[in-house]
């Protein structure tokens, strides 16, 4: 079934797009070319090609337009407008607080609840928010039948172009992301109501307890994509599950099933899917009203023992992945996928 | 089931108490009350409310005693007479020594196997002579159907009239057992013959080889009683089975059974009740004739590479302990199961 | 079942000597007895104690020889002569490469592929030399049923008679053998085709991915012969395993079954022997089709977190072995098994 596991990987992250040939990624996908490789300088794929016959000649039309030039026309459409900003702040991303419990949930269905830049800084507000909020326990939660399909792989298609200074913008927030979750002060637990991938996967190490529907499989596919293991994965995974289980996951993008992730520690606990929603928020429920002020100690005696370790590999990570995502490889796998 | 799972939580807590209204809890329960709440100063519950009348009637004829003198009067009792203590010292820990193993047994089944304050002194005692007599195995079991419930409640009720020297003078205690633990240079087998209750389930992190019957559970209602982890747990439990495991265990207060505990790599194996005791000593008599020194210098190396971070821990623990026993969220969880 | 353990524990190692009275380990038998001990100074056996007899015969025909003469007179032959190591070279380590995929086959099927020295200086070089080839992954396997049976005994065996120099010089092969491993920048799995002994055990604690043959065992026997943990397992086995399974392999050398091993995080997955070969190869020539640059960096940083550690340990372990070495536990030991 090896082979059969690869094909699988690959169709998963195939999955990720869901347009192939729309035209934002066909424009991502041209200027990339163009600001790498200049004009279009490969054969015309043949007539019943039609992906491939669809890509060559967008790239084609951009005729003699200089790498320079390409870079510079492309900058401008690399952030969302501030229109929409102001509507994924609204949609993409809902808090609510009841019964003790803060609950963020990721709200883009139609799109897996894949990451938006937007959503990075609106889950980072949001976190910062619960902190401080009378809540005992902070949920994380997706809306639909995934959790996450992890990066809209909007966000990497977007680097090269922006250059040097895009990556290093991306690389603060991706850190400052992650540190959100390394100093929450607070019980955080993740809801896991069906498939989960990259950066919704590595980020759960660092989260207190996590319960998942027996649908919810475990995927972190980057060195598929040429990228490299972040939130701290390179260290919370061979802690959590042992290095032999942690490198398949992270080297070669092994996908785990719920309950192979609970027998190897990353998950909590596994429920059927029928009963999964009613017997996890009825223990939340129960557990939010355990003494605050113990609970919140408890953690911090827990986390204080490995908060610095766990900030400089953070920043390490982070700093790998700048690199990664201007690189060749990465470029390659996302482009390929477009 | 969560609701369940709470409701045995709370129950399990409860049956720490025996005898909920027997005269020294009932002393304890009025010289708190008056120590920090003043003179009685709630309304008389109804006749058929009988618990709650009696701790009301008790409270009462304190009458107008100031907080200051409630204090005060109560220190002299807070430890327990030379007497006393002599008993304890003879027949709630039992030490013996044969076939190359000395055996410490809790010998207080009546009350479940509860750790008295003379009882730490007492495994401090025993641990260190153990160290260097000629056995090879230190092994620490029950005597009866409990492994050990934990701390004697009276640990903690003595404290807020004690005041800070006490619970100072606790802290020291805590951190020297803990420390007895950690530097323990021989093999040390925890044989769990029934339930095992905080602290009992924390410092198995700390032995080498722990084997369980499968009547035994591991509960570490810590957070249910305003307290916070010890004996190094807050490093030992997520290193051993997994922060998501571990956090459920000592934020929440999760039970696990044997087998819970055997999957996730705290109990090293389980045996049926029925053969429990043949097999476990069989084995260790078996391993009790390696070579001594291999041993011991084998369990050195592995020991060496985190003692340093294990004494740490454990300060650190025990310092922020200090602080909750003399908490309101403490008390009030203590007095409340008077 | 535990005396049953323990006996196969000691037959297991006992399975290891397979010539119990050849004539190179009769010498060394004797070299060491009167290099330790002088001239033979116990009873004669009886005649039908065959191999005590022969024994004894040997240890007698050395005479009055000095205990210093003994010691000079051997050390010439504690090293193989170079036409063997040349031999050696050549048949007892094979180095194919294909498919992206560069093997590393330990190939002494009928000593159960014990290492001998040369062997450890062959799989130095040829880890040196797969670092820097054009494969994607590395692969350590065996020949014939057994994956590998740990040190050759003479390994040992040599070291009394070769004095301090020769354990001095020992230790800094063993050191520089695992340093290979910590410091191995690509992909590097173990395929376990039969069982596994001894330091072919741990060193997997430092390969990234392991498959084993259900058929797999794996013991660490190192106490039965007087030593102690190394390739830094008393670091990587307590971070795999757990503290409580980690000492009871590492301190009474209990044998895990594949199943246990996959359970505990030591190996990443078993497979039924019919079809082991198969479905590893096929799965890892799927693996070896990503990009390698982002496998190398993933892994590079998994194992920058904890390479200064692991150094630390490997010198610690090292160093402590040395001493076992010349111990009487270890001498006694293995004497008792040639």
């Amino acid at each position: 079934t090896s082979q059969k596991d690869f094909n699988n990987t690959v169709n998963q992250v195939k999955l990720l797009k869901e347009d192939p040939v729309n035209e934002g990624k066909l424009k991502l996908y041209t200027i990339y070319k163009q600001a790498t490789e200049g004009p279009c300088n490969v054969p015309k794929p043949g007539m019943l090609d039609f992906i491939n016959k669809t890509k060559w000649d967008a790239w084609n039309a951009l005729g003699n337009l200089s790498k320079e030039a390409a870079q510079q026309n492309y900058s401008p459409s690399s952030e969302a407008p501030a229109a929409d900003r102001k509507q994924l702040e609204s949609h993409s991303l809902v808090v609510t607080s009841e019964d003790g419990i803060t609950t963020i949930r990721l709200n883009r269905p139609t799109k897996r609840n894949a990451l938006t830049t937007q959503m990075y800084h609106d889950i980072i507000a949001a976190l910062q928010a619960a902190s401080k909020d009378e809540s005992a326990i902070t949920v994380l939660t997706g809306s639909g039948d995934y959790y996450c399909s992890g990066n809209d792989l909007t966000n990497f298609t977007n680097l090269p172009a922006g250059g040097l200074e895009m990556a290093r913008s991306r690389e603060v927030l991706l850190r400052d992301f992650v540190n959100c979750f390394i100093n929450f002060p607070k019980s955080l637990v993740a809801v896991v109501n069906g498939p989960a991938v990259g950066i919704s996967v590595t980020i759960i190490g660092l989260s207190d307890v996590m319960y998942a529907t027996d649908r919810a499989t475990f995927h972190t596919p980057f060195c598929h994509l040429g990228q490299s293991p972040e939130s701290c994965s390179s260290y919370t995974f061979p802690k959590i599950m042992g290095s032999s289980k942690a490198a398949e996951m992270l080297l070669f993008g092994k996908k785990l099933t719920a309950q192979e992730s609970c027998a190897q520690g990353l998950v909590t606990e596994v429920f059927p899917d029928g009963t999964f929603q009613k017997e996890v928020w009825d223990r939340l429920k129960a557990y939010s009203k355990l003494p605050p002020k113990a609970r919140r100690i408890s953690k911090q005696i827990i986390r204080n023992g490995e908060k610095e370790k766990l900030q400089v590999v953070n920043a390490e990570e982070s700093s790998v992945l700048r690199e990664r995502w201007l690189s060749d490889e990465c470029m390659n796998a996302i482009v390929s996928f477009l």
